[in-house]
């Protein structure tokens, strides 16, 4: 029995959108666990909702059903589609969101979801599938409906997939750039950890060197460092302050890793 | 049995008022079903905490609780008051909260929160009655306490409402204002979906008029559309924007419809 | 049997930090119910992070875990600890997040959490702690694993107590500081109810006094009061308005209450 629903989601708090979702789950089951990953991923912003449903899915219990609502394109033809990672089921609009996560893992299934059996209403609202399509979908699914059953079956391989600048091997130097920003500031690159294993290394930028360390307290406070963060990326820090505020990058800004 | 408490209110997330709140339910009855409708109401603004909870309550299921908590008046002679509403609930101070709703609905009775067996304590804070009075009638209500014992009943008639500007229909035209801007910077207005349905509309206002579509990709990226937002109500956006920067328009700003 | 975890961090609501941790917790047992105290700390602010558990505590039901992580030494020595004050646990990094607390009440128990049995991998991050050690921690205790199995026990009276400008008593006048700032720009003393328990009082400060009051209500909108606010602090507010605006000042500004 699937009984988790996390929810991720760029609506904000400020609103009642969220509200509403976890109403609408409410109705079908108030006894789902409902674990919200964010509602804060800037509006719209695809690749942000990307990079954090990526890191936060392999903490995700067996059977959870993940409904993530980044979608620019509601109300247009672009897709709503359930998919099936492992033993785990994403509900999302049809738009790279997943992206992240399959280009770790293979999707077991994928389905369109067509089934108004399993929306809110049959007449849905043309700007609201998050409520009125992908929470209930997800709901049921939570419930034990089989994931067939809640669409028409589509090919994997038909998922949108959203292309990242990819990390370039030049000689020694691994090339790559800022994929996420946290609240921190944090500066998380899209160079994995084990590009880094097992060797001496340091984050070269246009502006010098960023000596890595093992964690933040290994500089006095108020200094840089380059160091593997908690999701796995070499990531630029500052021991109890601000990096993006102190160094002035923002999304995209090129990194290397030296050896 | 009602095990379903939503709560909604204007406390922010950056505090422990609401946490304590829930600690307050949790203590009465671990087991209830806590759904946050939203606590970033501007502080103090009644109207705003009106608009959303009229929004909300049609999502609630059945024999939900809903507990919001927008109190300027708290500590002052204002009354709090438990209102069933169809088969819901809601606990409020007296003060419009509950106006946009019993616009749409008859309340079917309300009680005075004056039975201190079902507040926290017998001597309640002056200035948190979130904690004090609100949530543990409310937790007591999901719990399966009647309404009647929680109070003593009042006439629903006597409840305070809330006047807001109200839609002018003069000739052709449709004369409304905004009354909500969400996150997205979407623009809500007072006029309601059935005012436009089935004919061919647009918004006009002093800079101009603004075409209706169905959906915000029917605009290309950037540009302004009208249309029925989910909630119901003709609203502005921009496709993949803001239109709250981009027309400058706030709380109250005139627009009309017009056919 | 303790189900209950409460949850309070400087990790925001904007990445799927605090998303991850629930997760966590529900791998362990979807069924143990989560209270967010606050995830808006402001970052690495121990003695924010400090007040708010102080004022929240009293109201978390019996056998509540409480797993709070303001850290700015992740990854150091710093001491992550399990903590039984009266009937209730606290999880931390051993930084003064819990003087407050100790300085009310003394702890019954402490262990150092060295069992790596109960964390959530034998390698954890040596930046998310909250993930690794303190959620599952947290989670074991609440599933009813005792205290002193997840980690070896510590003389209660090691852990580190962070030092607050005291309160003094200089003649009639009772001298102290603003200790925090809420989201309605209320700013609260360090000066306890019980200095100003039946007496009649004001507020001092360099630019003149403030009387006080029983509530907002007791001053028309807009102006001034000194009040016991809801925590049981001496608080300076503004009805229907923001004090901290108003007045422009910032954590430790001094004051005083006369008589």
């Amino acid at each position: 029995m699937r009984g988790i629903v996390a929810l991720l989601s760029d609506f904000g708090l400020q609103d009642v959108y969220v509200g509403v979702m976890k109403a609408t789950i409410a109705q079908i089951n108030p006894q789902i666990v409902v674990i919200d990953l964010t509602h804060d991923i800037p509006p719209q912003n695809i690749a942000a909702g990307r990079f954090c449903l990526l890191n936060a899915y392999p903490y995700l219990p067996s059977e959870t059903v993940c409904v993530a609502v980044v979608d620019p394109g509601v109300g247009s033809d672009r897709r709503g589609v359930a998919v099936q990672v492992g033993d785990r089921y994403f509900v999302v609009p049809d738009n790279g969101l997943l992206s992240g996560i399959l280009q770790q893992e293979e999707a077991i299934a994928a389905v369109q979801l067509d089934n108004a059996q399993y929306w809110r209403t049959e007449s849905p609202s043309s700007t609201f599938h998050g409520r009125d399509i992908f929470a209930p979908a997800g709901a049921h699914l939570a419930n034990g409906v089989p994931l067939e059953a809640v669409g028409t079956a589509i090919d994997p391989r038909s998922l949108v997939r959203l292309a990242l600048p990819p990390v370039e091997y030049v000689g020694e130097e691994i090339r790559g750039c800022v994929q996420y920003i946290d609240r921190f500031g944090n500066l998380m690159s899209n160079i994995p950890a084990s590009a880094v294993a097992g060797k001496s290394w340091s984050v070269k930028w246009q502006g010098g060197n960023i000596a890595s360390g093992f964690t933040y307290s290994d500089r006095p406070v108020g200094e840089l460092i380059a160091l593997v963060g908690s999701h796995g990326w070499v990531e630029v820090a500052v021991n109890g302050g601000n990096a993006c505020d102190l160094l002035g990058w923002d999304y995209g800004f090129p990194l290397s890793v030296i050896g």
